[in-house]
């Protein structure tokens, strides 16, 4: 058997090690979620440090630890875990294919974040709030229909219920989490949005039924979205034109 | 004889497409700067709504054309011909180490472009100025000594003269890349992180002097940095604490 993965992320929010989370849980696979365990996080701390790290420590969490294997970055993790959760076609063009949309989803993630924080992760949200309101102004105007647009596009071309391939991989569970933080952030922009998204609704709609997610989903393992993460509802930012 | 690759990305600018250029150019594999040749442009925005591409369209250049395969995504791109550019170890633990490596420094890559475009790619530098000097001056103080000071580490901690394993990867080639947008963005503040980063100023030197891709920053097709690409300097955000 297997041993337990352990997944290493701060422990109060879903963050960007929500993505991981979400594909050991669809896949039902055993893991240690270790910054939310007793010591946990002065642990993390050190091996942000290098401590106890062979080859390149990780930059920030999430990292993933497989045996004496430390990875870093959350769409190389998921890279990583995919075809050992069943979680990715096997063939090296989709799983090239899988990887590229990851990372797009990533961007997104980046720029959801940078919304609320356009100047300094390090500064407090109060302290560049009249920045903030402009960068969510220009990414519900802009970005957020042509990230969203993309992916619809792409589920409407594969021709399946799935962006890739003809069965669920981990880019389905992370679209699933980028529309649910979205719809978090920003409910009244993203109820605009909505109309011209209806294939990628409905996929959120599916994956957050799959048996074991529902299950996760439903359990306290799944922290509720808040505003110390990187979707944040800020009532003032989600002002669509 | 392989098919020459197809490089696909806008033609002004160095950009995220000379990441790929660098690996491709070091390697003396031969492609195609698609967009550099008549008819390349329009050819690619076609590619940019999905005529022509099976499977997920990019998002955004740069891609790779290989056969009938289009990969997007920078590091997705390195990652996919890396093992056939001989530029990264084989097994996949390293192979998923460098592209740890790479992820960070695209994180790294996309902070430097929001110092002069805090809110919006499409509005001018000129009308987000404000909030360009002040995450400038964070990007400066915070960031750039946090991930310098990183890669500063996994050289020294990896004992050679390359970041991963024994040999040049692409990883080091991109290093190469962001020190030389850096200090053209910011000689100023660059002046004075050199001091820290001695191993990593060396492994620049290097990898410029390595022969195929002396040549080829030697020549013309190695674009000179502009005030339209991701490095821009501008005097006045070149601000060192």
């Amino acid at each position: 058997m297997h041993k337990p993965y352990e997944l290493w992320y701060w422990p109060g929010i879903q963050g960007r090690g929500e993505f991981v989370r979400l594909a050991l849980e669809d896949a039902g696979a055993p893991y240690v979620d270790v910054a939310r365990t007793p010591g946990g996080m002065p642990a993390m701390m050190r091996m942000l440090r290098g401590e106890g790290v062979k080859g390149p420590y990780p930059f920030a969490p999430p990292f993933l630890k497989d045996g004496p294997l430390v990875i870093a970055q959350t769409a190389n993790i998921l890279a990583y875990l995919g075809p050992r959760l069943n979680l990715v076609p096997r063939d090296e063009a989709r799983r090239a294919a899988a990887l590229q949309i990851q990372l797009t989803i990533a961007d997104l993630v980046a720029e959801a974040h940078d919304t609320h924080h356009p100047i300094a992760s390090s500064q407090y949200y109060e302290d560049q709030k009249a920045a903030a309101k402009k960068r969510s102004a220009v990414f519900l105007k802009e970005r957020i229909p042509k990230f969203l647009g993309w992916l619809e596009r792409i589920l409407e071309r594969n021709g399946t219920h799935h962006l890739l391939g003809r069965s669920a991989s981990y880019v389905d569970l992370s679209a699933f989490q980028i529309l649910s933080g979205l719809q978090y952030a920003f409910p009244r922009a993203m109820a605009r949005t909505g109309r011209r998204i209806p294939r990628l609704l409905a996929l959120r709609d599916r994956v957050a039924k799959r048996g074991k997610l529902a299950a996760y989903l439903a359990s306290d393992r799944r922290l509720p979205f808040n505003e110390e993460g990187i979707f944040r509802h800020y009532a003032e930012l989600d002002v669509p034109a």
